[in-house]
């Protein structure tokens, strides 16, 4: 525990939300994500589980240390509804209002299919498991960089 | 980098700031510390280097998320001037107003002797070195317990 610091953030997350640099991706999925096996692929090697929080909840504690990229359109990604691309489901609209509150304006969610979007976690430098049950509940968050000035 | 967070607090730093827990203790040294050897007994097991960093700058980082702990008198401690225990040179003065202005209030160090410090060290849960030149720069720091309400 730390002043400040909100608690689902790990020791071991919390060390590499700050190992991470500008442009590197970390991925927080579902409870039903192959995500052990995939994390094997990311630079940190090994998941990161998160057992007790919803992805809405891990989104929003990691959101208050990690700047999203601002050179680019869309950092934050979502995971496709298999068979209904443009549907956005009630969880995913609550990802999408947590990265809007951690902005402070909208900033809508880039989306993969499901098959694009496994790829991607493998090039991710983590994957952060939660005990989500609610199916589609998988977000990409790429990092910024923090000004001089220390703002994000 | 972390929104909001000192850049001093590394990653491994800010990790194991993140594990320890009510009543572990950091020592934070000068660059003549036997910092190496003695961090070998310690929890974390290996020294943190802060190369760049004085001890009040290292302390000032630290004790912007680490609480201290208020379950005893002096949770923070100096070691004293071989010689001399009650003289407190000024890079301990410093070190002094960076406790201060962490708690909002002064909260006077504790003192312990070379030896007794040294001794103190190996029971540390991890050991930080910087890169301050002055003698008698080093300090214990004992953490705290954050309430359920989330403040220090």
């Amino acid at each position: 525990m730390l002043k400040g610091i909100h608690p689902l953030l790990t020791p071991e997350l919390i060390g590499v939300l700050a190992e991470m640099g500008h442009g590197d991706d970390l991925a927080v999925v579902d409870a039903n994500f192959p995500a052990t096996s995939t994390a094997l692929e990311t630079a940190h090697g090994r998941v990161l589980q998160l057992a007790g929080a919803s992805v809405p909840e891990a989104t929003a504690a990691i959101l208050s240390l990690f700047p999203l990229d601002s050179f680019v359109e869309q950092p934050a990604v979502r995971m496709e509804v298999e068979g209904a691309p443009d549907e956005v489901p009630p969880v995913q609209q609550e990802i999408q209002a947590v990265v809007d509150a951690a902005e402070g304006r909208h900033l809508p969610l880039g989306a993969l299919g499901r098959h694009e979007f496994y790829a991607a976690v493998k090039h991710c430098y983590a994957v952060v498991q939660t005990t989500e049950r609610r199916w589609w509940a998988d977000v990409l968050l790429k990092k910024g960089a923090i000004t001089p000035e220390g703002a994000g």
